[in-house]
């Protein structure tokens, strides 16, 4: 019996390399996902193939998208600045339905390779706030999942996978140095510069940094 | 009080453009989105731009993406043939995701604009039984919209409008003709030539054509 096939969001952060680590402990053939869509952050892509290679992906590949044709946030509209600190409401690093794009996009890949597990590093402890990270919201994708595909309608269920949903950023951290990550080729930061160094005060920083103090983990990150 | 703003699917074909005209007589002020997504029947794309500028859409958007690189599908694969009949089975004209992918664009577009309606030209009659045209994908699409949002979770509800979901081509092609529409300027077929000539044999071709003798309208399509 061959191993089945999934289709593993990689963005060359943290999360993601610690979900592509469980994929492949848990036996999947991992066919790995990115996407060039406008981001500020593009040196993360470079981590996303390096990360795939390094953990045994059969294959990556980058989709190019628009998202920034529709502006709407900092992380695509180079007129908006990244906040340094979180303001308790959504902060505006928020990409509109990115993951419901990015999700889309692999659902159609699952379908031509056959797999029915996709897996997502999206997170609702540690996170920003982002209405597409939560439960509520990957239970929904995995029903639109079934009526959406011809595999569906034959009865091929999919699962949206998200190992890290209900970990906190500590926790995903140990669980990734028990998996042998390097988190140093691993690139968090929405403004990190072209070297892949991080600012060490956006958002995502703050959490990874948080992290890995909680964990009790040197933290390998590269600051600027 | 401002009319309210709708983003509409419009793929230059016979179906999305009387969408288009539906949603212009609602009065909404029309946001158009057409998809280059490795289609055989690219010259669509410009009709999709002629036919929103002449419905009065107030902005009209051409988004690249990169279904054709996962393959699955003789509308964006050159190594397979296009059918000329249909088979009873779900044809090989299927996109996989292909509707799930283009609303999730959709709905990012329309939170960035502060839209709810998004209209869609799918059918569940004088279909080819591809599973995303159903009603019940566009209530689950409904549901992951509310959830994927911030507009979502500050208690806007999406609307995901499908006018010709039950109607059949000629009732369809009927309510076109009573609108104003000029058919001639539409392309439905999956491997029209470069000069939007249709080649008359294809599953889209036949729904058409059908369509027109039912509705006792003389066909305009320019066949080669």
């Amino acid at each position: 019996m061959t191993a089945p096939k999934a289709v593993v969001l990689v963005s060359g952060g943290l999360d993601s390399a610690t979900v592509l680590a469980i994929a492949r402990e848990q036996e999947f053939i991992c066919h790995t996902l990115s996407f060039n869509y406008g981001q500020r952050h593009r040196v993360e892509l470079q981590a996303a193939a390096e990360i795939s290679r390094r953990m045994g992906a059969v294959e990556h590949k980058r989709i190019t998208i628009d998202l920034g044709g529709f502006g709407g946030s900092a992380l695509t509209d180079p007129s908006m600045a990244v906040p340094e600190a979180s303001s308790g409401a959504i902060p505006i690093t928020y990409v509109p339905a990115r993951n419901t794009v990015f999700l889309s996009f692999a659902l159609g890949w699952a379908e031509v390779l056959g797999a029915q597990d996709i897996f997502i590093g999206v997170n609702a402890v540690d996170y920003s706030g982002y209405p597409d990270c939560r439960p509520a919201f990957i239970k929904a994708f995995e029903h639109l999942a079934k009526l959406a595909t011809c595999a569906g309608l034959e009865g091929r269920a999919f699962r949206i996978q998200a190992p890290l949903l209900h970990l906190s950023k500590a926790e995903i951290i140990r669980e990734g140095m028990r998996l042998g990550i390097d988190y140093s080729r691993t690139i968090s930061c929405y403004q990190a510069d072209e070297n892949g160094r991080a600012c060490g005060v956006c958002d995502s920083c703050r959490f990874r940094k948080q992290g890995f103090w909680d964990a009790g983990v040197p933290d390998p990150t590269r600051y600027h």
